[in-house]
């Protein structure tokens, strides 16, 4: 898609270039609500933000879906992609598109959310992507079930601690981490339990359309309930390991500390952390003072769902329960709102919203450092204006 | 041991001040040959380097020996410590040095190497301390076996993947790293089969005197064979675990990456790598032409032993043969020298050394960059000057 991608060059440093120039410059019409709704947090590699203030609707379109790359996206014809299947396994494949599009499909939707989402609010400033609210969406996504795969390839390994890594296109040298290895691909593991799980997929379509370059084109993983790095776009290869995989991205990156014993031991990041943001009204918003104004967001958990989301407008002194939207779905955000009394008094106003889910696990009010730049679910509180 | 300290931070920022000056500043007068001997690499927290091109012994006095720190040296009375011995053990224990003193004890010349030793030289620069050729020096410890204190405790698991994690009084927050944790000590551990071998210690004692702060007073690890960091100081706790330890400074820090399968993988840094270095000439050092001039070093490795040293005086395009000086002691380095018979010909020359060890390992001509900043073994070359 090299128009896509010259596109949204020019798009992040031009990004009032008009629509006639554009065409001028021999470029396509661009899709204005694609470029346009997203913010551009690196330009290459591509990390785009969904402007989580126009949240409105439970299934966000494909051009309002965040990006989260890690390398410049590899450039792959279907038709010569295979997908391999090895390691511990009775048959080791290689399966076709159209080979895979045979097998039992379903269609589903999942919310995945990066695990720097939140990064931006960190203090002391973490490394990484510096994401706001966005790096989150739901979409529906359309494809074959992890565990039938394996099941065709025969997994051979009893092991408890046997895993599946899934590993894409993507590659290259990480040259901004001095302590990085040479060259290499994208990849990750799941444990064997959660690979073998009937919602994790191997997904060829999002939205009823074929996957885009931008979302891992020809086929991605989607791993409901864990963290989007889980979710391998251009998967290439699948490996059954005896061991847990220790890749670069679930080490030195993708990891998270907690105590045992006193000892600080590193863990893989894997599930997603309960968690309720507030899309409007935006940090800073003015709001009338003496009306009803809708306080409106969404919330999501990892293995549970969402079972309350309580909403503070004195800064986290007293917390009265939101309206959760439509019916609960495992593994998607759900929508909430609260009609928020505004005060006769003008000033500034701290909100917040706080989400438990159905296991009982609730959003912290300080941030645990040991999380290090990841899994950002604290309460995060935003300052509006009463006038 | 607040003397010294101040002392050093003069020293860093003023390294000329003389000797009356300090007197004057009620400073005790400075030991010369300790602080004037080492390099400093970083003042707070010291990491300070042996000036390898001084090399002229076997054992190393212990104030020319090189000081890694993590973090400030802690402050621990000997009276009021004692050593925890915990995790799966039959009968935790609390043991006094007194106590410890009283077991069976051995001295023993050991070489420690800091697994960043050589990073000044590294292309790309990688992140660390930037050694240069002497965070390395061989000493004599006296302690007793670690094996025997895990016997006192009794070590209850007989998992093959049990640890023994060895804890630090040394402790803080990694400021310097926006993706660390919250305040840890420092923390390695050493599978059991290791921790059992009878020449890994802790030591109360280094070259017939009690341990200077700087060197872990008032007990250390010394684990022959691996890399400095598994030979904790300052040495407050044992945790047998059942399962490899995951810590900061085996994870994020102190690790490599290992292919299998085409998939890099992280492994935990241990055993020191084959390498001899040249400690004389020095880089830039002039040496006279149709002269017997004396290239001279040392050589070390891990598990096995120095077998041959070659040097190279073209660039690497022919070797001969070093001279192995002394008898070998295992996990100690041994010195080593080459008769050159300087060329007519004036100009640049490049010396290199290569060593090979008992069990054929030798040293590789490049750098292998899934070794991260860590291990540097690959030859390196030194440039002189024959006039």
């Amino acid at each position: 898609m090299p128009h896509r991608r010259d596109f949204l060059r020019s798009a992040a440093a031009l990004p009032a270039l008009p629509l006639l120039a554009r065409r001028a410059a021999g470029q396509p019409p661009p899709d204005v609500v694609s470029f346009s709704g997203l913010i551009v947090r690196e330009a290459e590699p591509r990390n785009l933000e969904f402007p989580f203030t126009t949240l409105d609707r439970f299934v966000l379109p494909t051009e309002r879906f965040y990006v989260r790359n890690h390398f410049a996206v590899p450039k792959i014809d279907p038709a010569d992609w295979k997908l391999k299947v090895e390691g511990a396994v009775e048959k080791p494949l290689e399966l076709t598109l159209d080979e895979l599009k045979k097998l039992p499909s379903a269609t589903r939707p999942v919310t995945l959310e990066c695990a720097g989402n939140g990064r931006v609010f960190l203090t002391p400033k973490a490394s990484g992507v510096a994401w706001q609210l966005g790096a989150v969406g739901n979409a529906e996504w359309t494809g074959v079930s992890l565990a039938a795969v394996l099941d065709r390839a025969g997994v051979s390994t009893k092991a408890d601690t046997a895993e599946v890594v899934l590993e894409g296109a993507d590659q290259g040298a990480i040259t901004a981490d001095p302590k990085s290895p040479g060259p290499i691909h994208f990849a990750r593991s799941l444990p064997i339990r959660k690979a073998r799980q009937p919602e994790v997929m191997l997904a060829w379509a999002m939205n009823g359309a074929d996957l885009t370059p931008d979302h891992g084109s020809p086929l991605r993983a989607v791993v409901p309930g864990w963290y989007g790095m889980a979710s391998v776009k251009w998967l290439t290869r699948l490996v059954v390991t005896e061991r847990p995989f220790r890749g670069w991205w679930q080490t030195l990156h993708y990891s998270y500390f907690v105590r045992e014993g006193g000892l600080p031991v590193l863990r893989s990041l894997s599930e997603i952390q309960v968690k309720a943001s507030i899309a409007r009204p935006a940090l800073g918003e003015v709001v009338p003072a003496k009306s009803t104004h809708r306080v409106f967001g969404a919330a999501w958990t990892g293995e549970g769902e969402i079972a309350r989301v309580e909403v503070s407008t004195d800064g986290g002194t007293t917390w009265a329960d939101a309206t959760l939207i439509d019916k609960s779905v495992k593994y998607c955000w759900r929508l909430w709102e609260y009609l928020w009394k505004t005060p006769d008094r003008r000033g500034k106003y701290t909100l917040m919203a706080r989400a438990t889910d159905s296991r009982g696990r609730t959003q912290p009010a300080q941030r645990n450092p040991d999380l290090r730049g990841y899994a950002i679910h604290h309460v995060i509180p935003v300052e509006v204006e009463v006038r």
